[in-house]
Order: structure tokens, then C-alpha cells, then sequence
């Protein structure tokens, strides 16, 4: 642990209501004071890093400027709002972030009235910060809507859509462009060009232009004319028309850690901005901390550090992270294989893309956040003969979900989709579980299913995929490290909608699908201990199920469980669903399905998760006994 | 039925090919004749016709400049593409289109090769036509991607993040915004003024301009001077600078009705385009035929109709469309309730969001063709205080599931959602079809979701959601007029969670959600008829489930079918789970699950429909009594 550092100003400020009464000449210290913090904090529990150290003047400047809580703010993702937690209450807890029971990783609504709408998926701060404008219009009530924007969320288009429906919010919409040129891979596509043209343009604009552009404190024949030649100025400038052009006042840019520019911009825009306005900042990732600084990512999400040298405390890992599995297994294939492509969305390396952009770099596509895009421009290319790889967590893949029913599945095209971060995710919390893609997928006609249950499954699950040219197939796998099974030389094709038995028993069938595998296995040791025989199938498939096998284990065995990583409606609905269409159960047959608890889980470890969520071993064995102690007259014994 | 019209020269061409043979001075004429056998088709048909109207100069015109089918041409939403069938190959089965067995009212690729993409939902275009671009360039063919996208189109998400993204095809991509300056509504928007904008700045550009713009055929030097003086002459008027910006040579506005403007700019954009081309033309919805032009919405979709006066045959309804029940309950309960809100994403007449405008046109928001946004916004008027409705179709919905999942489920926010056309929905077809919703809401936390039996029900579940202040709420309801039930003077708040018993019987129990509870009771019957005395139970919710009544059911009934108008994983699905859970199962019970069928259904009549699905109560009679003739050994008697 390293020791806390001096703060002492930042001790005298508890909630912005302190920070609002500082003179504006210590604003700077302040920040000084909050970026050690900050780094001393994150040092001690992981986090997110390079993002809260570039916006620690903005938020300052913000809470010095504006009337939180009562204007709106909104940070989009939320994974830069470190400083802001501490600044509004919550710096007691600081040292809990991530924590099982300590703060979260993003903003949150049940954290602090300072959280008045919760993040952590990109781009969706600019129609929270409209609707609370909106609200505030139609109640009378005083309140702005503040949208804390980065460039690479800007990408995605549920931004644009909010930005084209701001006029509607009056000068009570203010949205801030965090222009850092980085999301967490660097940014791509027209608008960063776009973007970098702007900040490289000229000088930034002086409090004089903003005056000019703000209109209502200069006389109106005098706002005439300046507008004009403030047009004038724009078209020869490459200025801020793009958002112009969309309704709002353009700003900028300006420098964002340069609290003594920040604070009149932001009182000119409070005060005199017509119209919904958009405020370019331009900030540096990782800034004021000098390894951050240093490193390709800065810092973007890191594990506990010496704050010092800045040297992260890794886990030597047992096995290969999954998601690199798939990214060299894709790789491989694709060298004797010129149709295979991979797409992601904003995060090359945290699905692994980066290993096949390495040996491919033609047949790469990062589209940026945008994975609508990315799903339909996947079912483009399928549908010229490329075999497209749409690699993207599961819970980012929700945002795609309309693309995967009308683009690919109704045109039963051949898209692969790489789901990684299925199931549950750790320290990232409810908002980045994967918790839905096999009920959402498998409802759908023409889908193919399938879940690996290690990294050696993974392998053959991908090689299975670049030959499924019948129709989309997707397959999913867990955050972290494999199990630490080797890996095959040689990839095999699995058969489509067949499973495997692991083990045979006679008794008690589980059927798994995906990572839970290692638990039925503990599970059926345990069984097996107490004379109950164990059979343990990997279904490998949640569509198409494998009927044959399970039909044969329905009528062979007397205790049938599920067990899967995934809320209501994904296997076990289904297996429960083909064993009413066949009457399997109409004799009799106890059938128990595991899957995620109906409810959204915090963050915590990823084993106290699995506990919570009732998913580990002492659970399966726990419910098949209480299957078998079940009577038939539908009242359990133990409570009869 | 009107004659059909003489179309000498159109009879002479049966595909492109036929067509780039002709001289450009036979061109008006030709797209003349297009014009009258397009309006003649859908006068017999019904179906979109002003905005196939609006684009027949425009299709001419391409099939004559591109390489038509190597050139993948796309049309964005596809309704508008009637005059690329005629001239397509597709003429002889013209007037079956929307017909059981004949031609899709969109896009298709089994079809025909000239529709290289599907379409239906808006805003896939550009995403598409990049897909074949880069498809195209990897593997070193020639054909390009074009994408044909209406300026309603364009204020979705995913055109921009397809725009974001077209730089890597570089000339291969051409976008042809066709500007009518409506989607279905009017469009809204900052992209909407902004084109208004562009139209009205000044005249057209002429060859001259387009070939600076296209630079390829101008000498280096005198290209750069060309872009400069562009670049400043574009700041003054202001240009296209907004496409610019992103990437796009930008041309136009273009007058779309004038061949001998479109086919030179047409060509000079396939040859001397350097990098992504967006070409902005101008068309009138309804063009050419005058009761189309004079209509408030330009006959965006008709029934049959005279040709002579364009009076369409409407068949008198028996009952209000659900629609209307919706808007004009829901205005009503505003008129006491300052909080509730509405919000359309252009669908302010599909959705009966326009009854509620009239009465509260301040609480009224139509976003655009902007789901996503739709849902957030609504989230954050929600977390405000406020009471919105999100009236959205079940299959628009699908574009907004991470919205739901992230910012409203996972923050628990009392957004209600109206769910228009759940179900099947007869000649839209598959895309349109609501088939999921039911699947991919029950699996979330949080949500409750109800379905409406009938309009009286409608009429309580509206009821019952804007008073539901405890989190998320959901109701669906189908395409089409009500039942004819009388609507309620009052309506009545509904227990969470509770269904009704609507007829008691004691031998089998038909669990019904939603519309399909006629069918039920037609069935319930029939049974009775033959001695089954049959109970029938509208569930209202799919989640919270009615535990209590179903339990009582199962424990006190031989047979229990579930009849819900949803694909697997919904209604069925969780009755199986919770029968599962509480072992209800376990001793022996006939369970059967009706749901929608596991493919994709063609459009047909809706009753057809049915039919294919098994819906019907001839179906739900034969899964009963095949149900009771199933013996427990797994076999059934008819099979053994």
C-alpha cells in the first residue's frame, strides 16, 4: 500500500457546495490535490485510470460553474467520473472502488443524488441529459441537462440521434465533447478526422469569439452581423459546423486542463448560450501522471499499481485470456482462408481482434463504436461471399439486436458472431454482464447456439463457425483466462446440434452449457460420493438442442438439470420447452433448470458472483437432492 | 379493376440490360410509362405508393448509369423500390406484390439478384451497400455499393455510423440521399432543417461544379485551386459540408424528376469519384399522380384504389384500431396527469401518438426514425419525474433492446412502453413482424410485461402502466381493429402480476396471453362439445407470472396448453420454468406450449397467418386431445 497523500484543500472541500465557495485561484491546487488522490486511490484497487486522470480540471470546472445537483450531469460510460466521486460525497469510499460492496466503476443513481443517471455503456448521455432538460421545461423547474461526451462515444449513432432532437431542449442542453482522440483504442472514422481538422485548425477561440457566438449580451443588429461574419470566419476555418449544422452553438475548442480558460467559457455558456450548445474540450488521456502519460493506452483500465513507477500488479495467469484464444485461432484460419474477416467495434484488443489484425490488417475492420453498424456491415459482406467475424461482448451485442433479426437471421446470412464477456463479468458489474445473448439469440429462426465450455472448446467452436456457411452461428465465452486444458493442434469441426456426454452415469443427468461445465463435473463427484450416480453432458449447442441426446437422457435418468450462465429463457427453456412438445414429462420426470437469479447482480468477485448467483457446485448438488426429496404431489418434504 | 395501361416502350424492357440499350432522349419516356403501370399495380394491390412515385426517374436513371447487378444497388426501408421490380425482371408478378405467394412490398434476395439486400427496416442501407464495397475490393471484383436512403432514414443512428465509417471503400460507395423531405411524418430533426437548409441556399449545381467537385478529370494543380475556391464558395452558401465533413464528396442538390440532370451527374460520380460519394437529390413524394401530391401523406401506403380518382377501397371496421384505443386513452389520462408523456419515433399516425398530440402537443415527442434515443431520452424524463410512454412497434423495439436493458431495466425507471403491432402482421411480412418482444422484455429484470386481449384490456393496461411508478412496464397489442368489446367508461387499474379465469372448467386449463384469447374460448368449446370441460385463463402478464392461478390450475387439471401469438423463450417458456421450479411437474402433468413457429413467416393474409402458425383454435383443439392421447412411456399412441 502506498501512503495517502497531502491534500489539504481538497479535505476542506466535501460536496461542490464547499467547492463553489473557493476563489477561483485555487481552483488549480484543487486539481492538483484531486489527481493525487485519484492516482493513489486507483492504485489500490484497480480501475479505470487514464480517463478520470484527463477530465480532473474539467470536473472541477464544471461543479464550480454549475448548480449540481440540481442541473444534470451526466458522464457518458461514467468510467471517468473518479474525480467527480470524490468531489461529491463519496471520497470515503474512494478506496472501495470495484470492491464487493464499495463503489462502482461507473456513475450510479442508488451512489449519490450527484449521479442522476447511471453509465457505463458509451453514448447514451446526450438523450438522458435532453430528457432531463426536457422534464425540467415542462415542470418549470430551473435545471440544465449536462452531457460529459468522449470523442470516441460520439461515434456511435444513438449520440447523433439525440444531438439531431437537442433543439427541443433550448439552452438547457449543454453537451461537452471530452476530445481526448482516444476511446480505448484510438478513434476512427470521419468524425475524428473531422475532429482532428477542428483542434488543428487554429488558435483556440478567445473569450471574445465565445462572447460573439453566444449572442444574447451583444445588442441584435450588432448579433446580426457578428453571426455573419462568424459564418464567414467558420466556412474558411473548417470550424465547428458539423454541429452547427445540427442545431447547436459550437464552442471551442478548448484547452481542457487549463482551469483559468474553462471556467469564463463555461459561466458564457451558462449564461448566454441561445440554444443547446456543444462545448469542444480538448484533454490529454492518462494527463498529469507520467506512466499513464507514457503508455499506448494510458492507463486506460488498470490493475493495482505502485504509484510510484506506475508497475501494475498482474496475476500470472494459468492459461490464455479467451478472448486471445479466439483472436490467434481466427488468425490461423484466416491464413489459408482469404474470406475470413474480423470486425469489432471500438475494442480490438479486448476481443482479441488485435491478434488477427496483426496477420490481417486488410480483413480488420474497427468501425468504432457503432455495432449496429458493425452487424449489418458484417451482413454485407456475408452476402458477398466473405465469412465476417462480428466479434463483440454480449452485452454490447444488445445494442446490435434489431440488425441481428432483420439483416442477418431473416436473410439466414452466414455472420459469425464472437460473443465474449458471456455471463458474468466481475468488477464491471450488472451493466457489462452478459446475462441475455442465448435468450435473445436462440428465439430467433435460422440462429445457430453454441456455448464453449474451455478454451480448447473455443477453438473448435471458432473453426466450426468459419465453415457454417448455411446461415449465422454464433458462440459465446466467458471474460477472463481459460481453464488451462491444451489447446488442440488440429481445430475440429463439431456437428451442428450435438452435444457430448463427459461423464456417464445412470441416475442424475446434468446438462451444462458453457463454463459451468467445471462445476457439474465437481457437482457429479460429489453425487456420485453420496451413491447417485452422475451422467454430465456439455451440450455444446443451445440451438439447435441436441434432441436425440437429450430425449435419451429424459427417459434414462430420473433427475434432469440445467445448468447454464444466463437468465431466463436461454437453455433451460428450451430443453423444457422440447421436452413438453415431445411429452416427455407427461409421465412424470423431475427436471430442474439453473440459470442467472432475476435480478441485476453489482459488482464483486467473479466467485462470490457465481455464489450469489447460485450457480457453483455445492448449488447443483443442492438442487438435485431437493429434486429428489420432491414428492409428486408438488409439496417439497422439507416443507411438507 | 382498372384497365391496364399501354406501356409501348416499357413492354421492351424486361431487365437493365434492355434498358441501357435505349437512348437517353427515350428515357422520359419510358420512366412516363413506369409511372402509370406502377400506379395501375397498386391500385389493384395496395400497398406504398407515394414513395415509389417519388423515385422513378431516379431508378431509371441508375439501372441506366450502373452495372446493374454487379453494382449492388440497396434501397434503404425498400417500399419505394416497386419501379425497380418492374424494371428488374419482376413486372409479370407486379401486381401480386403484398399478395400470399407473391411479391414482398420490400426488398429481397431470394427474389431476385437485383436485390442484393433486404430491406424493411429503415436506415440499413449504407451499412449494406459498404458491406459489398469492401467485399468487392478485397477480392479484387468491380462492382460497387449503392445505397438509396431518404432523408427520414438519415436521422438514424446507424446511416451515421455507416457514414462514420465509408471512407474505406473509397469510391466504390455511392450514397443517394433522396431528400422528399418526409419519412412517413414529416421529418424532425436538426439533419432535417439542415437539408432544408441546403435546398433552399441556392440553385443547383451544374456539370461544371460536379466535375470541380470529382476532381479525377481536372489536372493536380488546378484541382487544388478548385478545392480551395470550392471550400470557400461551400462556407458561404453553406454547402454540404456536414457529409464533407465526414468523409463524402458531396453533389447536389440534384432536381430527381430530371433525367437529363441525373444521368450525366450519375456518370460523372462513377468515373471521376475519388473516395465516398453522397449525391443529394430532391424528389416530391407522389410525384406524377395527382391525388398522391394532393394527399397530406402522398399515399405513403394505400389500399386499393381507383386509379381514376384515387378514392381507396377501406373496408368499414367493425371496431377502433388498437392504435387509437392507445393514443386516445392515453390523452385522456394526460388531461389529469401533467407527467405523462408521449414519444414516437416517427410513427405519430402508426402509433396513435397523434390523438395525443392534439390534446398535448408540449408533451408530445417525436424523435425521428431514433429508437434508441427514444427509449434513453425517455428514461431520463422518467428519472425527472415524469410519466413517459414509449410507443414503439415490436419489431422497432428490437433497435432500442440495449436501451431498455441498460438504461432502463438495470435502473429500474418507470418507463412504460406501448408495444404497437405484436405479433404477426400480414402483408409486411416477416420484418415487421412482433414476434420477439415478449421473449426479450421477460428476460430482463425488473420489466413487467402484460398483453392485451382485447381493446377493453388496452384500455386498462394503459391505465395500469401510467400508474405504475415502480419501474419498467410494458404492454402489447396487435396490428389492427379491436374485437369489437366495449370500451370501459372507466378504466380499471390492474394487480400486478394477476390473471383472470374467464371460464371455468375442470379437465383442461388453456392459459391464454394476449389476442389469441377468441381462439381460446372457441376451442374451449369445441372441447366442451366433446366432454373436456375446459378452462380458460387470460394470463395478462408473461411476467410477474400469476403463480397462485397457475399452480391452482396445474394441481387441479389434466392438461395445460399455453396459446401466446410469441416466439419460443416467452409465455410458455416461463410457465415451464415455474412449473419446473416448484416441481409442479414432477409426478406427471400434460404440458404443451402454442407459440409462433421456429422460421420466418411470409407476408399473407393475417388469418393465414394464423393458420401457418397453428394458432388457430382448431390447432389449440388437436394439441389437446393429442396431448391426451400421448401416453407416459414418451409415445405417442398416433405414432405407436
Amino acid at each position: 500500500m502506498s501512503q495517502e497523500p497531502a491534500t489539504p484543500l481538497l479535505d476542506t472541500v466535501k460536496t461542490p457546495d464547499d467547492l463553489r465557495k473557493l476563489a477561483p485561484t485555487q481552483l488549480r491546487q484543487l486539481a492538483d490535490e484531486l489527481r493525487v488522490e485519484m492516482i493513489s486511490a486507483v492504485g489500490q484497487t484497480g480501475g479505470h485510470l487514464g480517463s478520470g486522470l484527463g477530465v480532473v480540471e474539467l470536473t472541477v470546472a464544471i461543479h464550480y460553474v454549475f448548480n449540481t445537483p440540481e442541473d444534470r450531469l451526466v458522464w457518458d460510460v461514467g468510467h471517468q467520473a473518479y474525480p467527480h466521486k470524490i468531489l461529491t460525497g463519496r471520497r470515503d469510499r474512494i478506496r472501495t472502488l470495484r470492491q464487493a460492496g464499495g463503489l462502482s466503476g461507473f456513475t450510479k443513481r442508488s451512489e449519490s443524488e450527484y449521479d442522476p443517471f447511471g453509465t457505463a455503456h458509451s453514448s447514451t448521455s446526450i438523450s438522458a441529459a435532453l430528457g432531463f432538460a426536457i422534464a425540467n421545461k415542462l415542470s418549470g423547474r430551473l435545471g440544465k441537462g449536462i452531457a460529459v461526451i468522449g470523442d470516441g462515444a460520439m461515434s456511435a449513432g444513438m449520440a447523433y440521434e439525440a444531438m439531431n432532437n437537442a433543439e427541443a431542449a433550448g439552452n438547457r442542453l449543454i453537451v461537452i465533447l471530452n476530445d481526448n482522440d482516444m476511446s480505448i483504442a484510438p478513434p476512427v472514422g470521419g468524425l475524428s478526422a473531422y475532429l482532428a481538422r477542428l483542434v488543428s485548425s487554429g488558435p483556440f477561440l478567445g473569450l471574445r469569439d465565445i462572447a460573439r457566438r453566444l449572442s444574447r449580451k451583444l445588442p441584435r443588429p450588432l448579433h446580426e452581423a457578428a453571426r455573419k461574419t462568424d459564418e464567414f470566419a467558420r466556412g474558411m476555418a473548417m470550424g465547428g459546423t458539423l454541429f452547427e449544422e445540427l442545431g447547436f452553438y459550437y464552442v471551442g475548442p478548448i484547452d481542457g486542463h487549463n482551469i483559468d480558460q474553462l471556467i469564463p467559457v463555461l459561466e458564457n455558456v451558462r449564461d448566454a448560450a441561445e440554444g443547446p450548445c456543444l462545448i469542444h474540450v480538448v484533454t490529454q488521456k492518462g494527463k498529469g501522471y507520467a506512466p499513464a502519460e507514457a503508455a499506448a493506452d494510458k492507463y486506460h483500465g488498470v490493475q493495482k499499481f505502485d504509484v510510484i513507477t506506475g508497475e501494475q500488479v498482474k496475476a500470472k495467469a494459468a492459461a490464455p485470456a479467451y478472448q486471445n484464444v479466439f483472436g490467434e485461432t481466427l488468425a490461423k484460419l484466416a491464413d489459408a482462408d482469404p474470406t475470413i474477416c474480423a470486425i469489432t467495434a471500438a475494442m480490438p484488443s479486448g476481443t482479441g481482434v488485435d491478434k488477427f489484425a496483426k496477420a490481417h490488417p486488410d480483413r480488420t475492420f474497427d468501425v468504432g463504436i457503432a455495432e449496429q453498424h458493425a452487424v449489418t456491415f458484417a451482413a454485407g459482406l456475408a452476402a458477398e461471399g466473405m465469412r465476417p467475424f462480428c466479434a463483440i461482448y454480449s452485452t454490447f451485442l444488445q445494442r446490435a439486436f434489431d440488425q441481428v433479426v432483420h439483416d442477418v437471421a431473416i436473410q439466414n446470412l452466414p455472420v459469425r458472431f464472437a460473443i465474449d464477456r458471456a455471463g458474468l463479468v466481475g468488477a464491471d458489474g450488472a451493466t457489462h454482464a452478459g446475462s441475455f445473448d442465448v435468450t435473445y439469440l436462440a428465439t430467433l429462426p435460422n440462429l445457430v447456439v453454441m456455448a464453449a465450455a474451455d478454451e480448447a472448446e473455443l477453438v473448435h467452436m471458432t473453426y466450426t463457425a468459419a465453415l457454417h456457411d448455411s446461415g449465422p452461428i454464433a458462440f459465446r465465452y466467458p471474460r477472463g483466462n481459460g481453464v488451462g486444458v491444451p489447446l488442440p493442434e488440429v481445430p475440429e469441426r463439431l456437428e451442428i446440434g450435438k452435444g457430448r456426454i463427459i461423464r456417464q452415469g445412470s441416475k442424475v443427468a446434468l446438462l451444462s452449457l458453457g463454463t459451468r461445465l467445471a462445476e457439474a463435473l465437481k457437482a457429479a463427484d460429489q453425487l456420485d460420493a453420496r451413491g447417485l450416480s452422475t451422467t454430465v453432458a456439455d451440450l455444446r449447442f443451445a440451438k439447435p438442442l441436441d434432441v436425440a441426446l437429450i430425449r435419451q437422457l429424459m427417459t434414462t435418468h430420473d433427475v434432469i438439470v440445467t445448468v447454464e450462465e444466463g437468465s431466463i429463457g436461454g437453455l433451460g427453456a428450451h430443453v423444457l420447452t422440447m421436452a413438453s412438445d415431445e411429452g416427455l414429462v407427461d409421465g412424470g420426470l423431475k427436471i430442474r433448470t439453473m440459470r442467472l437469479p432475476d435480478l441485476f447482480q453489482d459488482h464483486d468477485a467473479p466467485e462470490k458472483q457465481y455464489d450469489e448467483a447460485g450457480l457453483n457446485a455445492p448449488h447443483i448438488v443442492d438442487t438435485v437432492l431437493k429434486a429428489l426429496r420432491h414428492n409428486s404431489a408438488g409439496v417439497s418434504e422439507a416443507r411438507a
